[in-house]
């Protein structure tokens, strides 16, 4: 293999929440005006695009988003494409952006995740959503999102006992994290009792276990090695994004168990040449927090039943043994749902450089970042694990 | 570079049409199947797997389409991602499966378009299409895709004198050559006076002047070179996949001229190392008849002004100097708008090994395909241009 190297030379966000009267094009253009000017990049340094997003009906454009975007940029006359994978789409698009790299095929590539959720009635934003899984199985059945992560959460507990508590601390976890985020959707300052008491989304999910539907954009410049290194002191090295879709034909489906997760992690960290002992900072995808549990043990992290101690001992926190979701996470930052992948790339550039503030861990070199997307019949849609590092 | 060779081994495709009561995972299946088939290719040989799709509301499927169908077929645990790119999706998903051979990331990739268009009430198939050209601009305008091909065929004529017969003859030539794919969505024996007599669309666009709305889906397996070979004794090598979007900010934009097809071209031809006289057979994306006609000067198959001759000399018939769309074109072979260009790559294989039946042009070698998707004020979203041979 004459593969290349890969780094990110930068990245930026607009602000995640309820952006009110804003289009996609104004926010989605301050995320990639940030990242440009973050990698000394010209718009014309640019020699392709990736876009991650979802086209729910509440946005204004749907197939030429991306183009619609850095138009508003001015990055145009470059072959612009935008990848789908649900909640997964800009961890995908980041992985075609690394591949275009990585091959030699380009220089400098843009990967951009963007999405307007906010603003259009519920039944809208639940059909968008709905999109995600088997509509034709799930939907008829009156499954959403919540249900899933409220079976796997019964799945869970039926095996290892009750988690009810350590649960409620992720999400305590999450928001304080976030609030040090001023980036992040919600900042809250969130008790366990707060989680334990707030109303019932899908037993045993609350309302505080469970991610807001969010606006935002996040995007990154990735560069070849040697390019990387003549525009930044502080490239930071794509080691890995790997990524798979499910089994789905065998009915001996787990439900308390991530062996998707299990399966690309494996791959990754192979790719990598590391293991989960070798991380230092962890994003994972936790629309509700039953999720983030899981991706503990989908990744690593912990054995098979053993997440929830990960939480009792401190370890996921700031300051513990390996923080995750240091940025707060999906259940914080917020879930604009084609944002999320480049949102979590975005947090571990900033980790791995020392530059996030209030939230930073102590002297992290190694980050991997968790996204899930989409399901059918529970079983996830598509799991992807990016791993990125100083070297 | 270390580039491998790669090659499309088998291909498949749905009838196209309005598939009453056929959900995508039906046809998408199978499509795939055919190809499967037709390559000699397991379900456990595809090693990825790349989807276009526009996720019109009149599916049951958006985010994870790939996954719903090729679970139908058996093909599971692979990465599967969808691409998305307007009326040039599928192509965007085809040259996306290219690269990951060609990098030697894979030896084996599905690639594959499906889309349900039919079924749906007209406003809602009507918002689904206004998504792939700027809602914020173009919308409030009352601008649909015809009211676009009207105004360039109104730029063109101006420019270049009245082409509405050689535009009617387009429309006769690819009805007469659907005529003959049992594939294609409409089989009607169509003169040029019922196209002239047609009930105007958008003013010099007449009904007869436009592709239909479609379903259906159509595959290509790839492989890396070596392992084509073993795989057939016929395989069809891709000799260049080049996409690009549009200038947008020069507002000098020439509307009788095809400005991204020359740029794109260009560089597929160089790729290749060919140029347009060497082409033995074209398919390119007549969604209305004038632009067919554009095309044909932005591929570089007649100078400026000089498209119409083709049409008067009978060169781009069946047995003309350069046929164009024996397939019948999205005119008649139908416009299902996510499996437009993995269908023109189905056409250029059969056309190049021989088996395209009462439709088969005279012994070609090398064969182009182009696929347009979207706008931006006029613009096209994306074009994009493809080149096989036998070599």
């Amino acid at each position: 293999m004459s593969d290349h190297d890969v780094a990110v030379v930068g990245v930026g966000q607009s602000e995640f929440g309820a952006l009110e009267g804003q289009r996609v094009t104004e926010f989605g253009g301050r995320a990639v005006r940030e990242a440009l000017l973050a990698s000394n990049v010209d718009n014309d340094g640019i020699e392709e695009a990736y876009i991650g997003n979802v086209a729910s009906a509440a946005q204004d454009q749907t197939g030429v988003v991306g183009q619609a975007v850095l138009r508003e940029v001015g990055v145009t006359g470059i072959p612009i494409t935008r990848v789908e994978n649900a909640c997964a789409s800009s961890t995908c698009a980041f992985r075609e952006a690394y591949r275009t790299v990585r091959s030699g095929e380009c220089d400098v590539v843009l990967a951009l995740g963007v999405e307007k959720m906010t603003g259009v009635p519920t039944d809208v934003a639940l059909k968008d959503m709905s999109g995600a899984s088997d509509a034709e199985v799930e939907g008829p059945m009156g499954m959403t999102f919540m249900g899933v992560y409220g079976m796997r959460a019964n799945a869970y507990m039926d095996r290892f006992g009750d988690v009810r508590e350590e649960l409620a601390d992720i999400a305590v976890k999450n928001h304080s994290n976030g609030l040090a985020n001023p980036y992040a959707h919600l900042h809250l300052d969130v008790g366990r009792e707060d989680v334990l008491d707030s109303r019932m989304v899908a037993d045993p999910i609350r309302l505080l276990d469970a991610c807001p539907m969010s606006d935002g954009a996040a995007a990154a410049v990735l560069a070849r090695g040697e390019v990387a290194e003549k525009l930044t002191d502080e490239p930071v090295y794509v080691d890995a994004v790997e990524a798979s879709s499910g089994d789905y034909l065998d009915s001996d489906l787990e439900y308390w168990r991530e062996e998707l997760d299990e399966r690309v992690s494996e791959r990754a960290y192979r790719e990598a040449g590391i293991g989960p002992d070798d991380l230092d900072v962890v994003e994972v995808h936790d629309a509700a927090t039953i999720g983030e549990l899981m991706h503990y043990e989908g990744l690593g992290l912990a054995s098979h039943g053993e997440g929830a101690s990960l939480v009792r001992n401190g370890d996921v926190l700031l300051d513990g043994r390996i923080p995750v979701n240091p940025s707060g996470g999906l259940k914080s930052r917020g879930h604009p749902v084609g944002a999320t992948g480049i949102a979590q790339v975005c947090e571990l550039v900033w980790q791995l450089r020392g530059e996030a503030g209030d939230r930073q861990v102590n002297d992290p070199t190694i980050g991997l970042a968790q996204n899930s997307g989409g399901a059918l019949v529970g079983e996830g849609g598509v799991s992807t694990v990016t791993i990125l590092s100083t070297r």
